[in-house]
């Protein structure tokens, strides 16, 4: 099978193709044929060197598909040969086969192409994960949402709707405005010209409930101060930096929490647990009206380094998908 | 009635009495002829300017005492005239007579002392936030805690053996490990002379569950570092440094818990509920034995500033008292 190779990078700054043995499953994993795969930050970041996955999965590179499945291992009961569906991996996503673990994967309701599949498990299951049980995320409350043009940000601010409460995101551009108000943002803030932390504080000065950050660096202070009482901190990415300050007296006074976590080093079981919940509460509002696809342009597999540039160069709004 | 005042602190560096009218009390609260005092640091942070006591408090200095109740409010249920009691207060603990709330206030059993009594509020409502509310230390857990020989840090241990829980505490003087291990700490490292997150892991390769922190500075990140997966950081106070840089990695990899509280700040009824829940179910324990007294010394009401030199100069392990 053909697969994307990083093994070149370091020498041309290009990823390219080689071919791969297609991997063997296990009883609990189902081996999908692959119709396109979403493109995460991380994929960049792996490439050049800057994230090393987990030891024990897949060194392509890849973290969600969408396809058909092809084959199932002895202990899978879900899903059956031929379905459509889309699925979280490990790695291994940019290849024409991938395994992955049956609980990992969501069924594919035909009114959505297989680009607008691949673009969701990722997405979502980071939202779940960080915005309903991290941070307890509630009708009527108030979330400040960084990048929220982004993939996980356009995704962040539909569930946040779903759930009823108030969505102030921010951008760095004002062509990204738009977007974030057609996903729901109530407020959007360009955070170049404008200090966030003030902005949001003159249309909410008691604060917001929860921050959903991807930043870090000198945001992470403003984020505290823009909290309320008892406000969350929710740290998923730091693009603006790894090490910032904080202030304790602030953190005590009004008993702000911070945490934060990664989607791809969850065990298997942890990820099948967020998978089924999605399943059960979310997965049919997701793929249906009002939610809205935040798809912004399809690539040909071969068109990988093509895709990536745009990633790299920031022009783009939600996410991008290679159609294999 | 005589009170504390400092006044004249800044142009002498000394606190000084004064007369003054006793306070009114309100319908739910109590007047206490002060028996003894608890001596805290944010007494001392708060006669420096240091520290600013919320707007609504009693100015004169002080955050628990004992003594016998001389006056009850109209709406005041669980206290009569004559109780022996102790009592948390916002301020004002200072003098010879002040206000409480009554469910501020708790019953102090004939076989303790004014003086052991009066040291107790402020160490055990100030564990119980943070150590079983926000902490969530369970049977069988680990905990750190930072300042093991301080009144808090004695009360911690007790608080956290009580639970089942193993203790971890750190002191900066050799003189003060026996004290901690009198309390029922089960290592003590001296953190001057051994790194204490690369000793922690020496003996817990898999890191603690919760860490109790009053240092903060370039104890945070080793607080972080020592931690194990889902494991909590509760910041009390940052005698070390109150703008740490905190690594975001880290946080996300482990999903690390970084929270922390101020008792003072609390509203009325959040003090009462801690004040219900700790005389529900532990009042007995902390007055009885196993439970040690951390009284260190006893100072007359006119050593006032002795009493502060002492703990100024970290000479002490415990607490230190006033009898009035």
């Amino acid at each position: 099978m053909l697969t994307v190779t990083d093994r070149e990078y370091k020498a041309t700054g290009k990823l390219t193709f080689c071919e791969m043995d297609e991997p063997d499953i296990e009883d609990n994993e189902v081996l999908i044929e692959v119709k396109a795969i979403g493109v995460n930050r991380p994929d960049i970041l792996q490439k050049k060197g800057f994230y090393s996955p987990p030891e024990w999965v897949s060194k392509i590179l890849g973290l969600e598909c969408s396809g058909t499945i092809e084959k199932i291992g002895k202990k899978v009961l879900q899903f059956k040969k031929g379905d459509r569906v889309c699925a979280l991996t490990s790695g291994g996503s940019y290849a024409e086969k991938v395994a992955a673990h049956e609980g990992h994967c969501f069924l594919l309701p035909n009114n959505l192409s297989f680009s607008e599949g691949c673009i969701l498990p990722e997405a979502y299951m980071t939202c779940w994960l960080n915005i309903i049980e991290k941070g307890l995320l509630k009708e009527k409350n108030i979330i400040l949402i960084h990048g929220g043009s982004s993939g996980i940000g356009s995704a962040a601010i539909q569930i946040s709707k779903w759930l009823g409460a108030k969505v102030v995101t921010t951008v760095r551009d004002n062509s990204k405005k738009i977007f974030c108000e057609r996903m729901g943002s109530d407020l959007v803030i360009n955070s170049r010209e404008d200090d966030f932390c003030n902005k949001t504080l003159a249309y909410y000065p008691d604060g917001v409930d929860l921050v959903l950050d991807m930043i870090g660096g000198n945001f992470t202070e403003k984020n505290i101060c823009c909290l309320k009482q008892n406000g969350r901190l929710i740290q998923i990415a730091f693009l603006g930096g790894q090490y910032p300050q904080i202030n304790l007296m602030e953190i005590m006074k009004k008993q702000i929490v911070i945490t934060g976590s990664l989607l791809r080093s969850q065990t298997d079981s942890e990820k099948k647990r967020i998978a089924r919940l999605i399943t059960m509460h979310i997965w049919d509002h997701i793929t249906k009206k009002p939610f809205k696809s935040c798809l912004y342009k399809e690539f040909a597999f071969a068109e990988v380094n093509e895709a990536h540039q745009l990633m790299e160069n920031f022009k783009h709004v939600g996410k991008i998908a290679l159609k294999v």
